[in-house]
């Protein structure tokens, strides 16, 4: 896994993925490029990148507007392609801003980039949103896709976007479809960034952790070292086997005993609520990933144990208050509907 | 089945199949409304209504703007939806295009329906091209999603588009994924509009039919008239036990042997000729629908033979000869790319 002097391009380079796995590729050496619009509501935070802000190039381009950065592609031999935007909630409230930046422009970026450097090695960070409501557990790559928001629909059609380019020839690309990730570079000041963003957010506040009824959905949580790692072998990886690989963590546990975990950590309390309708309307039930297929071909194994992991968290968030809690100024999630006024999704309950 | 009086939006009623299920619901006494954008390269041919002209009314409009005939959506009881693109070669020249067509437009049409009409049966035309290429044959249900090109992905996400906005109880969709549907008012004055298109075409103007390499590759066609009644099974059935059906043909058959049969009828040979490097790269192989459990659920079959369903089509487009075969002017697909100029598709052949 050698990427010294890689010219290698990160999307969504600012967000809490992209920007952990840039500092990461330029601590191994590599001639790094991020592109990020900085969307309000897509996790951009621009301290990110701070450790390593003087030895990245850094692009403030929409994904999409990939004509603008044609030479880029043209010379790049690795792209990490994780611009998009993650929340469900937001899907829900605004579908065609859903579409726009996690369908319309990745086909926008991908035929440049075909253009440009045909065959590239892609490694796209896919989301286990795709498969809906686990219809067994823990659920393997042939699982059914079945989204229950817009959100997976949209993160659907990029991923065939990869696969069916790749097919072609015009891209070498792999789908990494990710569990829920935590970890340091999470966008803790926006809401409806998921379960783990939230609760960190109120542990570090000291304030009490809110869990949905009994708190018996499971998660199988991922800390981002170890999925940087994922992304790193997926893209230093000399063939690919194949092109669909599920990432979860190293552990699933309810809902309950993640929130008593952080809470622990953080000394504050859990408390039960029950389910806000728009919420579970959209909810997937308990998901555990089938990580298997990515560990047998490349060796992967998710090594943080969540306690572990949130201990990290909490410290490091401690150590980086002030660029990633921001207490005074309400906070702002990208939906004008968010701002200032009370949340309101349009759905239907489920019936 | 009692469509009497019932108010009925048909979009895109002016195209091949849209027409044909639009003239028998009038025929059921329904009070039918059409929506047709008649976009160029989509199918839509006014004359396609003509049997039924004072009995319907028509919007010339995008489905796509839906404001803009809300108060129709308002009072519909039922919608069959299917308006779009039915090109697999146009997905691949203008990718931005299709995804506009097959999914933004049906995105907002959807989320006014869902408000307007909440919990409306919707019966939306799908398409075998999302499976890609079989895995087994006959392809069911629970085949993977692994479209080959754009146009396959793109049916896609707005199929989940029915499905995931009837798990929310917005809407009360079924989704019939389509096999090779031919018969009367298809645009065979235009190409790229699949196989039994350029056959007929050329069948009618005494021209050879041509079959690539061997011509082994399977299809399973199905007479327009079966699938008209699919869709009207579809749309009145009190309750819908599942969400996604497939409607093939009666008969699986070797290209070959379509090409004979509609060659005899005609009076034309069949030649050999190498696949096209453009075409080849994104076919699906050989494709033939496990449509069982439609047909259990429903008590449907494709009832019309194929030598019998062509046998009809020729006759009825030597019927209507002048307003489906402009041999004098250039056809026109609907791609600027296509105009006078040689086709080109930015492909890269299959690896």
């Amino acid at each position: 896994m050698d990427y010294r002097n890689k010219r290698v391009l990160v999307t969504g380079g600012l967000g809490f993925i992209g920007s952990n796995l840039a500092i990461r590729l330029v601590e191994l050496g590599a001639n790094v490029t991020v592109i990020d619009s900085s969307r309000p509501g897509c996790g951009a935070n621009p301290h990110n990148l701070e450790p390593v802000a003087d030895r990245v190039r850094l692009l403030p381009l929409d994904v999409g507007e990939a004509q603008q950065y044609a030479d880029v592609l043209r010379e790049c031999q690795v792209v990490f392609n994780l611009a998009g935007e993650v929340s469900h909630i937001h899907s829900m409230m605004a579908p065609e801003r859903d579409l726009e930046i996690n369908a319309a422009a990745q086909l926008r970026f991908l035929e440049v980039l075909r253009r440009e450097r045909p065959g590239v090695r892609v490694v796209y960070a896919g989301t286990r949103q795709v498969y809906g409501v686990p219809q067994y557990l823990p659920v393997d790559e042939q699982h059914p896709v079945e989204p229950v928001d817009y959100n997976g629909v949209h993160k659907f059609a990029a991923s065939q976007y990869h696969l069916m380019l790749s097919r072609l020839g015009a891209l070498d690309a792999v789908v990494l479809r990710l569990t829920n990730v935590y970890g340091p570079r999470m966008a803790l000041s926006v809401p409806c960034q998921g379960v783990l963003s939230t609760f960190l957010r109120r542990a570090l506040l000291g304030q009490e952790l809110e869990v949905y009824e009994d708190g018996e959905l499971i998660r199988d949580p991922v800390y981002v070292d170890d999925v940087v790692e994922a992304f790193l072998l997926a893209g230093a990886a000399a063939s690919l086997r194949r092109r669909t690989y599920n990432i979860g963590g190293p552990e699933a546990m309810p809902l309950r005993q993640i929130a008593q975990v952080v809470a622990q950590l953080a000394g504050v309390r859990v408390v039960t609520k029950p389910f806000p309708p728009e919420r579970k309307s959209i909810d997937i039930g308990s998901y555990r990933a089938d990580s298997s297929r990515f560990q047998h071909h490349f060796g992967w194994r998710a090594r943080v144990s969540f306690q572990d992991g949130i201990r990290r968290s909490l410290a490091w968030y401690r150590e980086h208050w002030d660029r990633y809690l921001d207490t005074r100024r309400p906070t702002f999630c990208g939906m004008p509907e968010h701002q200032g006024r009370k949340r309101r999704l349009a759905l239907v309950p489920a019936s």
